[in-house]
């Protein structure tokens, strides 16, 4: 009775972003593109009817909620550039107040003390490699730095209650991160031995002595650990086999910690009674978990998504179980159960090594027999059960989608993470490989009906796989892709550079392999028709990377088109460029069936 | 500490401009440019959290929800354009489906069947001027024609609930609308009698033999009355002294007749049991009701605004007494008390009649000591407490207001609103310029300090006032005012024109007065500096009106400024073209304080 939905139908699935709870829990403010472009709405509970409090039409985060009410304090960024500037805004709404506005740099991470007078946060705009921590004193308008970015990229995560020690990170690789204290003058790291890599991604202040924290120190698998300040003392406190653990908050009311684990392709929520050391297992709305809060009634809210359930918020009364959907996103005019949830495949790659992947088939009755290969970005991150509005657009026009965590994606531990390091183009790419040899195997996909698209790390892939390995796909589609690991290496933020010897290679040191991983190299063999598609801000892949590629595929009279967004970074933050991009996509695919 | 609100924070409150409720209450659906532009919007009670239906962007109304829950019937226009067409969607949203289209031709008024398979409606598309009303058989397409407008334009508004009998309403003038019933092929004036003008504005089948509707036939303010088919017998049901009606609904399961009334500028609702007879006036959650139903249930929903809350819906359980707000719409960081509500004064104009007028005073300690007279359009309409995004913008920017409802103005009683007819440009105007004296003599406005603003009619008398009384005005600003009204008579929608001669004037016996009442007699007085806002598709006032005005003027050298939206009408159905209109409509009065 009614046509198929339209590709602005998955996409106005919007996204909530960020969101933060006033201290006597009447107010929730979120961030989010429900209306085309990214602004913050507040919502006065119990009411769930949303309201905007901003118009400025851009994207916004790291939201902090003075606890007397007064104020809230929200980092917006313009047109994808990540350059976040902190802004103050009444509860309800307006216009914008600046507070810390340093252009072309970034400000991120901001904690607002409990009194509401000091805003700490982290900033490139003194230190562009290394970056340093400040102390803003809002009503006198004095700065202090508090915290010397050194060796890495230095993030202040954390500040005690009593302001008097700071929780900081510093940020390696992906697979290197260490956490220190700085109390008085020392600064204390807070795992035992620092020589061979490991991480610690997440940690908060329980009291002025007890640090809990996620590290993988000694572990493939992260793990809880506990930091005494006052005896200087390690401890483990929770570890489960095969998962590892991501977000972790803290209820002082009832002495519980409250964490997060990632188990294969799926997230767990977790509270844990630091006296009595009692681990619960919670039941847990949603398949991925973005962000968790704790109240200090310790009631529990959450964001997160489902492969078959776009971006919502629930909230759980401390004392209950049952969690209830504060909002309703949703696919227009799609049942929730039409929606393709994926199975999970295991497959060997040609070095025995075991690989997870996502593997969602479109109904039989609308399938057009092709499969996409979707190398995902990262390349330290995964292809989760969270919702994607793309794939579920592809799906629905009959495309199944092929989602393989190859060596060097997150949650199988950090051995396996790190295997991509150095090896940008050549584990990583067999496995993908390997992977559609998996499906030809058992039936899942046809030898001549394989497609092939990526973004970022995934675009590289797509355009290596694409040089290599031409025989395999129809066509390829690249969404700012790096082309060459020499000018990637140059062209990426300050930031990054102390990371990338280890990440991806040496421009010296490692020539022979940055020539032999560069998909440029192989451009003679790019025989398919190809889609490059790239956002004039990104700051992570820049535009000359794809505009090389396409100028050189140009020459060679290969079929290449080229989709600019003026007006976006790396990824797109305005709905009517993401319907551009994605109806671009399918139309270009369509016409190789 | 926080800047002072802009014009966004005003316009970002959204209308709600029709909403329909299913059967069973679940599903509340709702239209609204919550999202900048108009689209349907559901809610899934007890939720309140709203989401897209469609993704058109287009003004829609005419909401009928299928008893049986399978769809949704709506009618879109475009850009304004007033040529709504009606669509099928199912009720979880999506693509539409069109069911009656007839581009360039209007489809109005909607009335589903109970069993959703025959669609009524009214449309132009084979008598633009007096109109036809079909029923179209979904399941078949066929389509019949029930009503065969003539003598004026012939609007179905109801059908008895065996479908065997038709109430519709012959439209004349403002002043002249009759109601009739068409039963097997029997047509029955509702009214006793034809001959003096009277209004039918609202009716409603109680049972198939009992019609309530909302007449003033024989009486200056209208009243409920009924009709007996069986008996066809005429009787007046309940009257209140200087309080007319303007809403009717009936809720079956409790035999209450549910009625909103207008007394002077605030509505008021009532229930009214036709059994006992026993009328009860009903707390009310807003000043001005836009739309009322009653479901099967006996529950009340609406939407309505007041003069300092946006559009809003309200819910009250059949049986109680509290209502519920359902929707969160407010001035962003504008606190509702800091919102003006309108002082409500009168005043004796030139010939001694009284005249009422809203007067909206900005607050002291940001007021700028000027007053912007308000002619409202119609001009057989009134300035309400209603919300008023523009007013509140120029109040907070330090502008007073005041809006008189000048003779020919709705609701105080027929005779007052008949006065404008054949007398648009002569009494009307001297109660404006009789309000300014009224202002100047008590203190509410210095004489050298009035700007002027005024759309449609209002802007006619904003044109005709600064050609006949330009040194009460310092600047003035015309939206979509007709400027010559021998032309304005000829390019008016066909069906305005047989009611043309009574409410405006016949083209050649009317010569001279015609000529009195156009603006455009009196250019060479227009010597102040003047803003001439036009929409390039308005259907009502055509932009050929507006250039001819802007044309002279410029050439004769005067200060005008002329701002012409390609994708409008008569009147705004885009905020970002709204936001750029009243923003050049203040920066325009700004210059000339």
């Amino acid at each position: 009775m009614y046509k198929k939905p339209d590709v602005e139908q998955f996409l106005r699935a919007y996204t909530i972003q960020d969101f933060v709870v006033s201290n006597d829990e009447r107010q929730l403010v979120f961030s989010t593109n429900i209306s085309g472009n990214y602004n913050l709405w507040g919502m006065d509970l119990p009411s769930q009817f949303p309201y905007p409090l901003t118009f400025n039409d851009q994207s916004c985060q790291g939201l902090c909620y003075d606890k007397a009410g007064r104020f809230i304090i929200t980092a917006f960024d313009r047109d994808g550039d990540e350059n976040s500037q902190l802004y103050m805004i009444p509860p309800e709404g307006g216009q914008l107040q600046p507070i810390r506005i340093a252009e072309g740099f970034q400000h991120v991470v901001p904690i607002l003390s409990d009194d509401g007078k000091r805003l700490y946060y982290t900033s490139n705009k003194e230190d562009p490699t290394f970056l340093k921590s400040y102390c803003y004193h809002i009503d006198t308008k004095e700065e202090e730095i508090i915290i010397d970015g050194d060796g890495g990229a230095t993030y202040l995560y954390d500040i005690s209650p009593s302001e008097d020690s700071f929780l900081f990170i510093k940020y390696f690789s992906t697979t290197h991160m260490l956490a220190y204290v700085k109390v008085d003058n020392e600064v204390i790291p807070l795992t035992p031995e620092l020589d061979e890599q490991h991480t610690v991604t997440n940690g908060v202040y329980a009291s002025d002595s007890d640090i809990y924290f996620i590290t993988n120190f000694g572990a493939d698998f992260s793990y809880i650990a506990k930091f005494d300040l006052a005896e200087k003392e390690f401890s483990k406190v929770v570890s489960l086999p095969s998962e590892g653990f991501k977000m972790i908050k803290f209820d002082e009311k009832h002495h519980l910690l409250y964490f997060v684990s990632e188990r294969g392709v799926e997230d767990h929520l977790y509270s844990y009674d630091i006296i009595t050391a009692k681990l619960t297992e919670l039941e847990c709305p949603i398949g991925n978990i973005n962000k968790l809060e704790v109240t200090a009634q310790g009631n529990v809210y959450l964001v997160g998504t489902s492969a078959t359930k776009p971006s919502n918020m629930f909230r759980k009364h401390a004392n209950k179980h049952r969690w209830e959907q504060l909002t309703n996103n949703r696919v227009m005019g799609v049942h929730e159960d039409e929606l393709i949830d994926p199975a999970v495949l295991s497959y060997q790659s040609f070095d025995g090594l075991d690989i997870e992947a996502l593997y969602f088939k479109a109904n039989p009755v609308t399938s057009n027999g092709h499969v996409i290969l979707w190398p995902h970005g990262g390349p330290q991150h995964a292809e989760r059960k969270e919702f994607n509005d793309v794939f579920q657009y592809l799906l629905n026009e009959g495309y199944s989608i092929f989602a393989p965590n190859f060596r060097g994606s997150t949650g199988y531990g950090l051995a396996f993470t790190k295997m991509v390091e150095g090896d940008w183009g050549h584990g990583p790419r067999l496995d993908n490989i390997e992977g559609l040899e998996f499906l030809f195997k058992n039936g899942l996909a046809a030898r001549d009906k394989v497609l092939l698209m990526g973004g970022s790390y995934g675009g590289y892939m797509s355009l290596l796989l694409h040089g290599r390995h031409p025989q395999y796909f129809k066509a390829v589609v690249d969404i700012c892709g790096p082309s060459d690991l020499f000018s990637f290496v140059e062209s990426v933020p300050e930031h990054w550079k102390p990371m990338l010897t280890q990440w991806v290679g040496h421009p010296e040191k490692d020539k022979e392999k940055l020539i032999e991983f560069s998909p440029i190299t192989y451009l003679e063999n790019m025989s398919k028709p190809m889609l490059v598609i790239q956002g004039a801000n990104d700051p992570r892949v820049v535009k000359e990377e794809s505009d090389k590629i396409v100028a050189v595929l140009k020459e060679k009279g290969r079929e290449v088109e080229y989709l600019v967004l003026e007006d976006e970074g790396h990824g797109f933050s305005k709905k009517e460029n993401e319907v551009k991009v994605y109806r671009a996509i399918c139309e270009f695919f369509n016409k190789y069936l």
